[in-house]
């Protein structure tokens, strides 16, 4: 809701963050939406940086960036998710030059560059087709909205490889405890917010593994 | 000079940095300075903080850390200087727990962790006896000390891998532009302080670089 956006800023307000495929929800921000962001940052005078590390992972349609509207967005993203190589800490930035610059300032007096080794291995990664590999995520994103379904409320995810799920107790905090006991890992959904009434399902899992918790769901459901 | 140290002092003081083995000048720093530059920091309560990446190039007698003599040094060091392995990134800090409990907070919210690679590589470093290599750099320290002795001004090194000698012309800039002409790559002291009186001279080199820039700095001292 672009309006609610808006009347959240302050005079304080310095930056806006945006993360579409989003972790925790798996939601894909539509392009109009997107340009709208973009177009209230750029008349607040507020930077705009756009979180784009699960851009490859897009189930229904293409990925979109809000830097295709407006050339003054800062977006950030990595290697790491997209070729699974999260460990060897590879990332890249782009936008507007005065930017990056300051950026390139900071980099040379804290991390200096990323790993000399990780930079060259990279070089194989642009060469990797990722689609066999996202096919399979889809796959994954419909076997569980599949098994949930009716048992639990979520927003089916466009994207990422996440879901938000609706805690069917009070507490999700102490769902997610009682789910654990039965040997499933999720989040609560305090991590990423001040609200307790939901818990994150990662599907970033082999079959097997989520063919077992969407057991394990469908029966603390009850 | 401890006094003139500690007379730099301002309310403003948070933290004192020290680098002993040092880059630019090689100067090793003696146990009982840097015992006068601990006790002086504790009493005005302010954190000392040692660099040590050169720990392990000592040539005329043992390392020592002020963390011998106060556990609320802070230490940072790493393993890119002694296992010639810079572009992996890998370093480590030791210190107080107060303050390595803020700095892996800090630390999770910027790079999170050290390249996972980097990491399990590192271990066959901590098997390595870099001791023949540290004899080699020795004798390269001894060689340069020995070829610009009596024609350049300097302090000889005990330490790190540097030569920091006075520039024979008033602009120690313009002398290593001379010597880039000269196809010899040196670093103008202005690099490293307010003052263009000096210049460095890096010995992590083959003896064959070294040989030549010795012959063409003894012919630029003409």
């Amino acid at each position: 809701d672009l309006g609610r956006f808006e009347a959240a800023f302050t005079p304080r307000t310095k930056a806006v963050l945006i993360n579409s495929p989003a972790n925790p929800t798996g939601v894909v921000i539509p392009p109009e939406v997107l340009q709208g962001v973009a177009d209230v940052c750029r008349r607040r005078g507020v930077v705009l940086i756009s979180d784009e590390i699960y851009h490859a992972f897009c189930y229904d349609g293409p990925f979109h960036s809000p830097a295709e509207f407006d050339e003054n967005v800062l977006v950030v993203d990595g290697f790491g998710k997209t070729y699974g190589m999260t460990g060897w800490r590879m990332g890249f930035a782009h936008g507007p030059k005065w930017l990056i610059d300051q950026m390139s300032v900071l980099q040379q007096f804290t991390f200096v560059c990323a790993p000399s080794i990780a930079q060259e291995a990279t070089l194989a990664a642009l060469e990797f087709d990722v689609s066999p590999i996202i096919a399979d995520y889809r796959q994954k994103r419909d076997r569980i909205c599949e098994g949930l379904s009716g048992r639990y409320e979520f927003v089916r995810p466009a994207g990422a490889f996440y879901v938000f799920v609706r805690s069917p107790r009070p507490s999700a905090t102490e769902f997610v405890e009682e789910a654990i006991r039965n040997n499933l890992l999720i989040i609560p959904g305090s991590t990423f917010s001040q609200h307790d009434s939901h818990f994150r399902i990662s599907f970033a899992a082999s079959d097997a593994t989520i063919e077992r918790g969407i057991e394990v769901l469908r029966r603390l459901a009850r």
